[in-house]
């Protein structure tokens, strides 16, 4: 709770847009350096608050680092959710293009983020959670004799999410000449082999 | 250097040999618990030698962290070289079998180590190479017309690394009911797809 007669702040926010501002604020620090080198003193300054008010947000830099992640993760997964008013195929194109446009903005956090699971149980969590969660909305879309996935279909999905992320690293960092249609095309016709592939069934069309 | 008269060692080991247990155990203790909260001592006991032997092969908890993970790396790449002598399809389904061995020999550690790149730009760079190493080397293997493989192909091997690495984690995590076989059947059916699908050409036989 924010406290009445707290230390004046630069601008009056509601607790939510502090929040989410505070949150942007991380994502930049902790995607310029890594985790030990940044202090909270680093994320106030970087969101123009005061580190006492960061502190009624937040009780520290790893619950903040482990929010931040959280909320990227729960970003690309909003931006990229499968809009079912659509045809199939456009569906998948409107998702993956979603995805490169999201990795494009957050390109230097996209890339350290994304793989910031190391050997964190938390942060490992978060992003299987994500991972999971990806390959379930997909299945679910899927039509499949009684209803139930192949298993080859339920691994070759989770490899799918591996391959999205790898193959947008490497674009961002190096695009092989490739503008962002090419690679959602290429993204389109990838998972409409993988998924043919695991499945043995005609592509969705 | 290891001085004449140093403290006497549980064992006499060369050493290449005792270099080679002390990343053994540094894997072993990386992959249990949180950087953090892993010591030297820890690492020592675990390899049952004194502190002071540690730091003759190893500035500190950093160091041997990044060898660990330098050489896991290496292991994998030099487990799942592809074997020249072997038809393509041959070569690429013992690569691909080895891999899982690999995987599974080393159960969390790969699971942990292979994603421990984090916002470290020291992991994030091993972790790098070792991936364009593999992508390097499979482009060798295939020939393209002029001997310049379609920008596509060069992504979508990216993209492959992280499938076979999301794949395999959660393969090992959950079989979904396939034994090593069929998940083997299924990778190299993968890369076939996602190989046709990139270069528009026929799938090697």
């Amino acid at each position: 709770m924010q406290r009445m007669g707290a230390t004046p702040v630069r601008r009056r926010l509601s607790k939510d847009a502090r929040r989410a501002e505070l949150l942007r604020a991380g994502e930049r620090v902790f995607s310029e350096r890594p985790f030990e080198e940044v202090s909270i003193d680093d994320i106030a300054t970087a969101a123009g608050i005061s580190k006492n008010l960061l502190y009624h947000y937040f009780t520290g830099k790893r619950e903040l680092f482990l929010e931040v992640i959280r909320d990227s993760s729960r970003q690309m997964l909003d931006w990229t959710a499968p809009d079912l008013e659509l045809e199939p195929m456009e569906r998948l194109r409107a998702s993956l293009r979603a995805h490169l446009d999201y990795a494009e903005e957050h390109a230097t956090g996209y890339s350290k983020l994304m793989r910031a699971a190391g050997t964190d149980e938390e942060v490992l969590a978060i992003v299987d959670g994500a991972r999971h969660e990806v390959v379930q909305r997909t299945l679910d879309t899927l039509p499949f004799p009684g209803g139930v996935a192949p298993p080859e279909v339920v691994l070759a999905l989770h490899g799918w999410v591996g391959m999205v992320d790898n193959l947008t690293i490497e674009w961002l960092d190096d695009s092989h000449g490739l503008d962002k249609d090419g690679v959602c095309d290429l993204l389109v016709s990838l998972f409409v082999a993988v998924l043919t592939s695991a499945a043995g069934v005609p592509a969705p069309r």
